[in-house]
């Protein structure tokens, strides 16, 4: 019999706590036979929320008391510095301790960076973690890095991340020497800033499966498996994507409530019109990595409702099964002999 | 009787050269009465395309020959060099004379900049020129610059920018005081990198409508009328989210393609599904205005058709009537008096 994957759940973040958390855990659980959870959060108000729950597997569940809440409005340092009782640090600190194999939190991001990044500390020649996410794509999806850890960055930080992002593709989707693309203006050689010309030079000379600069709507092609850009960048394309689906979405609804006739054709359109939906539903991606750490640290969108904080779970899951911050670990040692040998 | 606006059309341009360009300048002249257009060319081709036209208002066209083309490999500095007798140049040249009121060119971005940089010079106060263009928001349209001409900003330009994008907006879309926002990766004080915080102290102090830093997703919810930032964000967020529109209307299809009931389902809902291809048509926002110099110049998409081609004509004849140029450069010297004062 195959070991249980342990996650913590930081049960006491997100926009609605523990109203989402704790029906996600439990769906979680019901649905997979192979995690042991870790609630970390308020005692009793943890044990009010999964008294609603009728079926509630007990012997994979386990509560961590944390008195404390990180708010969204806590500074990074503030929440390092003073809240050392608060659920989102405890959670990490099960990670460190090896207790949990990953965790969990809807939380303030750049608190759960600084407390992840001084708790688990980085990786061997990993200078600064960063936060990735999988996009869709044509047929399949993007791994892109990174979203928003690093709003300035250095050539050798790029090359870091695309270490990062092809290790991860490789464990998580098994795919044989993924393909990375650098985010530019362009593609020709003459295109872009004194950053990206630098980082273009050290991916040519790596061993990566470079095959150099791609532009804002390659993101969404599925021609390369892992998207290299810096924090700043890739947050404002991110969201900027986001907010373009929902004006799209926006316009398709209105089209088909102009007026009694189109609101026939919605009906009878019902059913495919809520495939279409299901397929760009954000919820499905939701879960960022934060990569380049000792250790799984997924971050759920603050908003996150239960169904999309499954998803947050599925990725640390995966993430913890397949090891991906040893396998980090293992591909930038091995470089690294390269480079000295 | 109001006078006819002049626009010289570099009409060798685009991925399709005259095949688009001349049904666009007829069809547009036979809508648009108070028009005038310099056809700049190979005289003997233009003739040709012309003649397969029944319709063609001979009193409102003049060919102006040029006897080379710049090709979209052509280096900036070559065309610029090398290239006194293409038709962009000619085109730009005729702005810069008075002949022509503005110039649309479907042609080598690069070049394009290079040369009307070149021959018209930038206003008095700017260091740069600005590539602009209106992207769809929820009830009308944002003003983003810059998409690409400067992807290395110092916080000053950013500033100019906005300086542009508010007399654009007011000039064009007749908007009272328009809201500038600025991008970055999040709308508190302390996010961002040092380029944007600069800028954002500079935009505090302005005389400008200034809302405050923006994220990603806002460009697209139409709170503001004006997006700054720097050319390689810029360019990058808005390709992102061309991307993504294409893998919705991608994904739509596909829906609909998937079986006979939802190909029927289809059918009943072509109407609507039309009217919404139509309202995300990228076509309608073809035309992206080189902002800051002594002229007005267009630059239309390469691979722009016929009728896409026709809504960057027209951003030129309403920024040649507005005479956004001589409205920028107004605006500016105030500022400048104000500072002095």
């Amino acid at each position: 019999m195959k070991g249980l994957t342990t996650i913590s759940l930081d049960v006491m973040s997100g926009d609605h706590g523990l109203d989402t958390t704790i029906p996600a855990a439990i769906n979680y659980l019901n649905k997979n036979n192979d995690v042991f959870f870790l609630l970390v959060g308020d005692e009793k108000k943890i044990e009010t929320h999964i008294k609603k729950h009728i079926e509630v597997d007990f012997s994979r569940i386990k509560i961590i008391h944390a008195p404390e809440v990180i708010n969204m409005d806590d500074s990074p340092i503030q929440a390092l510095k003073t809240k050392n009782e608060s659920s989102m640090r405890r959670a990490i600190d099960l990670v460190k301790t090896g207790a949990a194999d990953g965790c969990v939190s809807s939380g303030n991001t750049g608190a759960l960076m600084a407390i992840a990044r001084y708790v688990l500390k980085t990786l061997p020649s990993i200078d600064r973690p960063a936060i990735e996410s999988s996009l869709p794509s044509v047929h399949s999806h993007t791994h892109m890095l990174d979203l928003g850890a690093n709003v300035e960055c250095r050539a050798s930080h790029l090359l870091q991340f695309a270490i990062m992002g092809s290790v991860l593709s490789n464990a998580v989707d098994e795919v044989n020497n993924p393909a990375v693309g650098l985010l530019n203006v362009g593609k020709e050689m003459i295109k872009g800033n004194d950053q990206v010309k630098e980082a273009n030079e050290l991916l040519e000379s790596s061993h990566l499966n470079y095959v150099g600069y791609i532009e804002g709507d390659d993101i969404f092609c599925g021609d390369v498996d892992v998207v290299i850009c810096d924090g700043f960048v890739g947050n404002i394309a991110l969201k900027a994507s986001e907010g373009l689906a929902r004006l799209v979405s926006a316009y398709i609804k209105e089209e088909f409530r102009r007026n009694t006739l189109t609101k026939i054709a919605g009906i009878s359109a019902a059913k495919v019109l809520q495939s279409f939906k299901n397929r760009v539903d954000p919820r499905v991606y939701n879960g960022a990595s934060l990569l380049g750490l000792n250790g799984v640290v997924v971050k759920s969108h603050g908003s996150a409702d239960s169904y999309a904080f499954e998803y947050a779970i599925n990725i640390a899951k995966i993430e913890s099964i397949k090891n991906v911050p040893q396998m980090i670990g293992e591909r930038l040692e091995l470089l690294q002999n390269v480079k000295t040998a």
